[in-house]
């Protein structure tokens, strides 16, 4: 048995990790800490957990870290990543914070305001999105879980990026877990309850994760992306709008590119979120709209699982060679 | 006072239409008819108008529209145009259908399949966006009240519409009253609870009226429109992605465009469907974004009143010369 | 015209007084203060009221309320006490705090576990429930607006109160704007939704207003009272459970008892809160159970409107001799 | 490995058994079978079975059901006991249905209105519900899996039963999974969206089984049972009124009684759905009010999970010797 970490655990994606991991065949997770909640049950915070989950909260400790086989970290960034230094090399690290996301330091301090705090780490880190890095992903110590409307992006673009021309857009709706679980103004019942909105319109964080990743393929790749919020608990749906260079079979192309992935599945019907809440998979559809001759492609995901914690989980399945699916069999929400 | 009627009552905009007019201090609803429901009282159908308005639902007859001084159609499309065959030169109507909306029956035709049961009354239609077309309601004997999307959208790029270059985005995102009140497939609550998706992406029926709208102001605007479906009651939020010829000065063009119109407001933040639902309101916020250089615009209604059976009073009172904002005040649902 | 005022414009009655008093007829909102917001426009907090109502929030002056007619206080307790010991001979007030809801100040204080600012005042207040308290509300310079849980509770339970027996269970069931507007922990969208669950069980403090006013018709009423957080905006939906002394007619207690009120409706079907939602409505549903011999009785309001600012606003006409439907002839919410 | 079957895969109960059964480490689900849907794969109505469960529904059919180990009927009363006659000596049967759940025919057919098809079996039947009868289940062929409220019912009364003096009143409160999947007028999102009600006022099915499983201990318990309708999809919630012949200790009652039972927890907070949503939990909070002298008792199930299919996977898992816990280790859905 693995014995494994999570560090962070007030917030929507420790409590994901949690909730996966204690299926998860192969691991055993010993060791919970928090900044905040040290001393209490896990269970005290989450009475779902009682009888099941009753650990104690420990501080963050270098020390309880580095006697683990691998160490999840659900904190905020910045933070995280002064938590890397420490331990980068005692332990198997799948960062779920920004941190380690970006390539470059000055597209990190332009966008998130703030000096990097490892920045000579950066070059240790791979961008974990599996479908795309599966090789690179075993080999590195740090593992950048990608983020939540990235994902549904990227996945979503990269079977068709090479044919990419101008401008994509990228009109990305998520649920209100996207935004944590701390209790903020225009969070509550009432403001989001039968209300909808577009948020981060003069720039959203992800972009510049977006075209990193889909300039591997197309170096003339530019995102304009606009996030909503929806008022449901979990989900994003992306509906992306693109002129390609050329015609193409692009069904083909899609179920060509990720005939080898299990968690990635290209449909033959617009996908809905109940598709995939409650599941690590990717629902992707492809659509050439011949009246306006423009690209259409709808994808959706579980912004906690695949967004998040599932997708750590299928990262440190391909670490450390279990099942890509292990603790991650689809126990799908709907209804 | 005015008489008038609503024929049609069992679906959503014949019950607004009648919670609106209710309020209206120059209207009586005298006459109310329904294909289904003859002999029922209103308040049978919805508890809600118990001790308020009980009168009994009347069969569908031309004497008694012909008696009215305006009526309410609030049918199906077809069914509609056959009523209107009969009374368009007895009373004047506002036909909250399809039937009118086009000016080209070949149009309408492709996009709805079906043969037109009243075509030569086409020419005596006007589309009934107020903001628009004020004049040519006034004169009219049929008015054609715009569609829910169309609404949003034609109000939305109007201002900039001789601005605009290539194909114009737009993801529209309703609530759920705008796919009718009759108990369908895919409209149960554990379907559209928590749940997300967008629908018609082969092709929307608003698409030609947004177009043909659109065209008056500049003949090469092509619309590529993709609807959501939002686990919520009402609203429509329409996100609008455009390239423009030439740098304007958008705010500027907005605010100057609908200086006169009271029920669309140019507003300083990226709206929520929390301003407007229960108004007439239609809120705009353009945004030019230089990164990519791309405007966006963002627009708000609420699809029953200013996208379906506030705008019809809104059109009756341009008719019969009432204040524009007679029964029609706004009654905000928030919270 | 009469010139009103409201004090207290961040928590949703504030808002939702001045909401119906924008179409009340008899009426002018010439004064709203806030103790935290002064100096901004009323529009700037909710969007909703843009080019509707752009008045400045202005500080509590007395000077400012002894200038009007009356004065809605949308305030906390004690703080709400403490400006009607500056006013109360020298405007009419509307009370919607619980300061001068219970004529026992022994009974405030163990309730509220604070010291009451103005008990010698409480013997000029009077209990504003209009349905029982007509009368004496036209003579009172105090109204006490009365709780929303206790009015859906009251109202259905006094037809039949001198034939009561034993405890009354009283399960209310409310929606969230009940719990107020500020962001609280637990009222966030990710708590809340999807959720469902009993609070204030060891004690709820509505529960001594309804035993007061009940008490007026037994004095052997004693209340069980649990309340509910349900997932939605608003609405309170009380079901009540008796035993009777004797077997009566209880549909014809309930309609004569209630025969000359307009906003109380004794229906022949289990309410729902779509019944009322947007309205000053109670429906009311009285069934004696004859295999179990008890008496259920099921109530429904809108608990911001009748269970608060609409009935604040009932007290206003009563007072000052408008029909008492004025400015809030029912705009119902559904759908 | 088990080979097991799921007859009626339309419904909620019979998905949310393959959603279950697909983790259950010692079953093989080889049958899936349906009166509607045969020759269609399982996730061409599911999408969220795509690549993960794609079987072809089959025709119900004796030999194939004949040749499983066990058989799970998900279908509606009376079919499902029409079934049964044919099978019930050739395969282990978990009937989800009412059919088998009342020991007399008399009550059966006065609740039901209709002629029970094979009521000479009853005897062969035992009433699921794990926590009470897990001897008997053992060695019953027939399993008459409990209904959601009265699981939650009995389990929340069990422990006091004797002490219970009076009528009990159950006031509960469902989400709208409970009604099942097909589309039915009133169950459509905008009826039951924002709304709430009580329903079955006049006496609903599960009484008879609460009454006569609570009459074991106490042959004087009479329940007064209203339930009502939650706007959201999964959870049961039941607030109980009681009286008691003499003071206990209840929480030691309650604690004692369940103390060998994992999926039932006597907690010390009242719960809420989140505690238990997504799982197969039962959480009970016993609270005696010295104020009035009541005993209050509050519970809360996942109507799918412990309500209707987990409970039938826990019934499995007795008679075949697994771990009571195998295949329903909690996957909670909060948030």
């Amino acid at each position: 048995m693995l014995e494994v970490g999570i560090v962070g655990i007030t917030g929507f994606t420790g409590l994901e990790l949690l909730k996966l991991l204690i299926n998860h065949k192969g691991v055993k997770v010993s060791y919970i800490a928090s900044r905040s909640e040290t001393g209490r049950k896990v269970s005290d915070i989450y009475p779902l957990f009682e009888g099941v989950y009753d650990n104690v909260i420990e501080p963050i400790s270098v020390d309880r870290m580095a006697s683990l086989d691998a160490v999840f970290l659900a904190l905020p960034h910045t933070v995280s990543a002064s938590v890397v230094k420490d331990i980068y090399d005692k332990v198997r690290i799948i960062d779920l914070s920004a941190d380690f996301r970006l390539s470059s330091v000055d597209e990190y301090e332009k966008w998130y305001k703030v000096k990097h705090p490892a920045k000579d780490l950066l070059r240790n880190a791979v961008y974990g999105l599996v479908e795309l890095n599966r090789q690179q992903i075993k080999a590195s110590r740090i593992v950048a879980n990608p983020g939540c409307y990235a994902t549904s992006v990227i996945l979503a673009l990269a079977p068709v990026a090479s044919y990419i021309n101008d401008i994509v857009i990228v009109d990305s709706k998520s649920g209100v877990s996207g935004a944590g679980r701390a209790a903020k103004d225009g969070l509550q019942f009432c403001e989001v309850n039968e209300n909808f909105k577009a948020y981060s319109i003069t720039g959203h964080r992800h972009i510049p994760e977006m075209e990193e990743q889909l300039r591997r393929y197309n170096n003339d790749i530019t995102v304009e992306f606009i996030p909503h919020l929806l008022p449901l608990q979990r989900g994003i749906l992306s509906t992306i709008y693109a002129s390609l260079k050329e015609r193409a079979n692009v069904e083909e192309l899609y179920k060509d590119f990720y005939k080898n992935d299990f968690f990635v599945r290209v449909v033959d019907e617009p996908p809905t979120l109940n598709n995939v809440r409650g599941t690590n998979f990717c629902d992707i559809y492809p659509y050439y709209d011949e009246r306006v001759g423009k690209l259409v492609v709808i994808s959706v995901i579980d912004n906690l699982i695949k967004g998040a914690s599932g997708q750590a989980i299928q990262n440190l399945n391909v670490i450390f060679n279990f099942d890509e699916k292990e603790g991650l069999m689809p126990y799908p929400y709907y209804p």
